[in-house]
């Protein structure tokens, strides 16, 4: 096994020199030039080869080592890791960016915008008092090729007397709301996912089937004092959605 | 606004002084000491405060810049931004650990471990050609306080004949059983989250009703050259898991 030809260290970069050692080999076993089970050349090698210290190869080591990929065998030299492949996370983007890559044609459409007064049901949700409070909802529709594919409900607290704009009114985003219709400043948000079947009411505006699986997401919207200032209500056709994540040291397909 | 007492930068540690001073911002970004729209303190000031060039903290708050935390103004100063709120990155692990969180008691038991010969979905699954490909089959379901709440079926190519131990049949890993009865490596992993509902053996084997709502988690585990080693395929109940998603610069609740 040896380094690549044509991957150098720069060593005039403001890039510690370590950092870009550590790199270079993370990048080698990610494209699987070096494999779990088999030995990195020694300390030594490595610093000839690259014509830096020693020291700064243990360091670059020592950072691999933390992150798992590489262990020490005291006297024997230092090994590829296998990855754990445990580290399970779904990026919801993935949503729209996979229908994206099918080339379909994305359109949102607002069904709703109107000012309503607080039920008890979004009164707890907003942790607010007794008393008439308004909260402005918009409902929008999510199609591909004509085929409704996602509904949106998003809540917030309104406090600002602003006109709805046009503009505002096509796919509007939950911060976005907040920022030009409340006094609010949106600075953390909470989503939680989860598995649900659509209502009648659901399916009919999906054009579905009552029953039918869906992916359901309710994002809660904070300000700096952890109140909650938006909430919103998603779901996506469980038959058009997926969601995909990749895991290991290796590259994506 | 005064940057906080107490937080000190180590001019001996290994780690850059730029990267340092970068995280103390971050931090105190993160815990709302500098809000949104608010300045941060002049080049000069920091520098003074820290007792470190300008040059290094011009490059702390490019580190930030690029991070989308902070945006400069020509002659106006360096202001905190808001954020985007939109990167929603779901934890699978969230499944277990907030099942652990409510005090459940889990338990994961095996139902079946047996070598079936690969049917046409296995040979399509794991790319086998024509023939008889043995594959090794898990099923094993989790409960908590007695009720069923997942179920998972594992299958690997099998091509070691070696005996499956008592120990591995609680609650064997797929990269572990892959590891321990085949010949190949695996090395990374692709997941597939799913919403759909529970079909009748499903639902017979978990206590619930036909049609019920369901994660589905289908996993597939690749070797270095990228031929499909295992797979599994795990429902969840959609009354019983969620998965929770935090997102901005504030802590989690």
């Amino acid at each position: 096994m040896t380094m690549q030809e044509g991957e150098a260290i720069d060593k005039n970069s403001v890039i510690p020199i370590y950092y870009q050692l550590a790199k270079l080999i993370r990048e080698q076993i990610r494209r699987g030039e070096f494999k779990p089970g088999e030995a990195l050349p020694t300390e030594i090698e490595i610093a000839n080869r690259y014509e830096i210290s020693r020291m700064t190869v243990r360091r670059s080591i020592a950072e691999l080592v933390s992150e798992g990929m590489v262990y020490a065998l005291q006297g024997k030299g230092t090994f590829v890791a296998s990855p754990k492949l445990d580290n399970v996370v779904f990026e919801l983007n993935n949503f729209n960016r996979e229908m994206a890559q099918r080339g379909l044609n994305f359109k949102t459409t607002l069904l709703q915008a109107k000012i309503l007064r607080a039920d008890d049901e979004l009164k707890e949700r907003f942790r607010l008092g007794e008393g008439t409070h308004r909260i402005l909802h918009f409902r929008t529709v999510t199609a591909a090729e004509d085929e409704r594919l996602s509904l949106e409900n998003k809540y917030i607290i309104y406090t600002k007397s602003k006109p709805l704009l046009e503009s505002e009114l096509n796919d509007p985003t939950l911060p976005g709301l907040i920022a030009s219709h409340s006094d609010y400043l949106p600075v953390s948000a909470k989503k939680v996912l989860k598995a649900v079947v659509a209502t009648n009411e659901e399916a009919a505006l999906l054009g579905i089937a009552a029953g039918s699986p869906l992916f359901l997401v309710e994002t809660t919207v904070f300000d700096p004092d952890l109140k909650p200032v938006g909430w919103s209500k998603s779901i996506y056709r469980g038959d058009r959605y997926k969601i995909t994540s990749y895991d290991g040291w290796y590259q994506k397909e």
